[in-house]
């Protein structure tokens, strides 16, 4: 059978590993960073699993934090208007959020245990023919490196050149949560938005604060601020951006206590959104084959990177169950199988990034109005290709208004 | 709801409007042949329904030959070397092919006589944006005219210039067939393939006999020889072209009653087998799409473009039936839906229009060995994805003969 390599291990490479070792497929991972490097490591991301991707872990047996007093049901949102508008929606199943410092480590031992190889090494460019020849497909799950390099840029689904937010992402305590849990969506027109995350850490059950920040704004200072130089200035700084850019989440810090919960867990920066060309032919007919990030790099403002990541790694784990040859048909079948979500995913967060246009505003409205209409865009963000249907033109998102104002006047 | 336009009355379109008309949605057909024109035309085709079409026709309630004497169980494969080999492969279940003549004004009847609406007319230029301003979609289901030049050529999918065989297409009298019926392939190495198809004719069960010439040998005859110009001379063409090239049909005719059915059943010449982008965009921003040949013109050997355009019908039905609005959204999930299996169908035809790699001399080989194998082989005529599966590589025919013969030492 298969003999597959796995470059990187981040959900996509993970995912993928033991989707394989469950079926008895060789799968060797290699990665440069051990299971004990995490847990001194700075702030990896923000993350939410929705319960898609959850329903993969229990099928990987791999849901090591099932209690339900962790996961969160629903989306708060927070229009910050001068007069603000606050309203709910739904998930049909609810989501849940580890540090993946908690959880990578976790699913490599996981692999580890049940026998699966990993090798702790650094990939140069000179290790690329050995790869080739050695198996016969390379799975590359990682972006930095000599590897993610080899795949084009696909301007079609690229139509970004520079990070459309400046991100702020930390694990904060002191943030009062909502019984049952939410993340908050709070939007400042303008300004950007803050992603508010009930997190599993290495602390308990903790606080992630996702600022979105649009380029040029003063809440760029949440990004430049750095907490080792001054822990109570950069406090401060993010406290203030609260009060002023997001006042309902202010409302909820007990600024006594609030603090990151550890000096490293924070992570400052952007991303390009970038959708890249899946696969790479080698000199010796075989190929290599892009999952996750390397892939489909979003903005996290959706929350839909690790989850389409997740969702690929296992179209792709069918697709090498049952491909007899791992040939460029292999690559045409896993494509077929993905990119429609991944792409919607890519899109609708490509879409959000710029000031909303009328019809987006008017379906915010419409949400805010509409609870049914609101929790249909909430679930979507399980099925992003759904979400995509309804938002993939502006005659789409007046339809879906008209449809829900129709449904909700037949009731 | 949407209301459609669908030019063109062959099988996609009349699929088409057919299954729109199930679903009450708003469907008008403008062609310029009407139904009484088919009963003195010249021949238009010889087509074979595969039992996946044969379910479409139920589904819409237009099969209108149930007769399972007129149906055929199983290819019966010659292979004309020095020492022929001859074997047979089964369909899970039969198939069907029916004049065209006969087969398009009935499905005409039936969606005119439940309701639905036939504008018989032809079209000009100057009606496009007319056309375009009247629906909110334009299925461009014709290849001939000024809709069906708008589609731009894949080159991608499009291997072939000119026509790879040189085709006679007739219907006959005086050729026996086997009970249960069969299509009979026979393949002459380096003069190309015979289809011998029992077919409905105006006067009941005949013999299609299609001729699919490799350019350039004596069988061109088939081809150039005008039965009105002298008929016994023809006649007398096809007698020696079945003797010399394909003898085991040319077993099974009587001379003394062989001729065609009627001096218009013939129809010779070749087609490029040609792959075209799938919409065009209007100037008003609706979309015309493409379905059937228009779309995906095959060469007939593998029997494959009515079923290829049945199949894209109802996929593109089930997408009109499912959008909120026919945008690039719509098209894109049309291509998802359909372009796979119409894909593949033109692949698999390519593949066997040039003189049999090794590998597919060595899967005609191991047919010929292996029932089983020939049954899928068969059977996949119903499903061209999977038989591109097993095709769409040398290692891949490879592998499969593998997987068979372990298959086969396993029972």
């Amino acid at each position: 059978m298969h003999n597959i390599g796995i470059i990187g291990a981040g959900v996509a490479g993970l995912h993928l590993a033991l989707y394989l070792q469950q079926r008895d497929i060789e799968a060797t991972i290699v990665t440069d960073r051990e299971p004990g490097d995490y847990r001194t490591a700075p702030l990896l991301n923000t993350v939410a699993h929705h319960n898609t991707t959850l329903e993969r872990e229990k099928a990987l047996g791999v849901n090591h934090w099932p209690d339900m007093d962790d996961h969160y049901h629903y989306h708060d949102h927070w229009l910050n208007f001068p007069e603000p508008i606050n309203f709910p929606g739904h998930f049909k199943k609810p989501s849940r959020a580890v540090d993946y410092r908690i959880y990578l480590p976790a699913l490599m031992d996981d692999f580890e245990s049940r026998g699966g190889r990993i090798e702790y090494r650094r990939i140069e460019e000179n290790d690329i023919p050995v790869l080739a020849d050695r198996f016969d497909l390379v799975v590359v799950a990682v972006g930095k490196g000599p590897l993610g390099a080899m795949f084009e840029h696909d301007p079609a689904e690229s139509p970004y050149q520079q990070p459309q937010r400046r991100l702020s992402c930390g694990l904060y305590t002191g943030v009062a949560h909502a019984n049952p849990k939410n993340v908050t969506l709070s939007l400042t027109p303008g300004a950007g938005e803050l992603i508010v995350i009930p997190t599993i850490t290495f602390g308990g059950m903790g606080t992630a604060l996702l600022f979105e920040n649009v380029p040029g704004t003063e809440l760029e200072a949440t990004v430049t601020a750095k907490y080792e130089n001054d822990p109570a200035a950069f406090r401060q700084v993010i406290l203030d951006a609260l009060e002023r850019f997001h006042p309902s989440v202010y409302d909820r810090v007990d600024t006594a206590s609030f603090d990151l919960c550890q000096p490293v867990d924070i992570l400052q920066g952007g991303v390009v959104p970038t959708v890249r060309k899946s696969y790479v032919e080698f000199d010796n007919g075989k190929y290599a084959v892009a999952v996750g990030d390397v892939h489909v790099t979003v903005d996290p403002v959706n929350g839909q990177g690790a989850n389409i990541a997740s969702y690929a790694a296992f179209q792709m784990g069918r697709e090498i169950v049952d491909a007899p040859v791992l040939d460029r048909r292999f690559i045409e079948r896993v494509d077929m199988a993905r990119n429609d979500r991944c792409l919607a995913a890519a899109r609708w967060t490509n879409l959000v990034m710029p000031p909303p246009s009328e019809e987006f505003q008017m379906l915010l409205g419409a949400m805010s109005q509409n609870k049914s209409l609101c929790d249909e865009f909430t679930e979507n963000f399980n099925w992003p290709e759904r979400q995509w249907d309804n938002l993939g033109s502006p005659a789409r998102i007046r339809r879906w208004i008209e449809r829900s104002t129709m449904d909700r006047a037949a009731e």
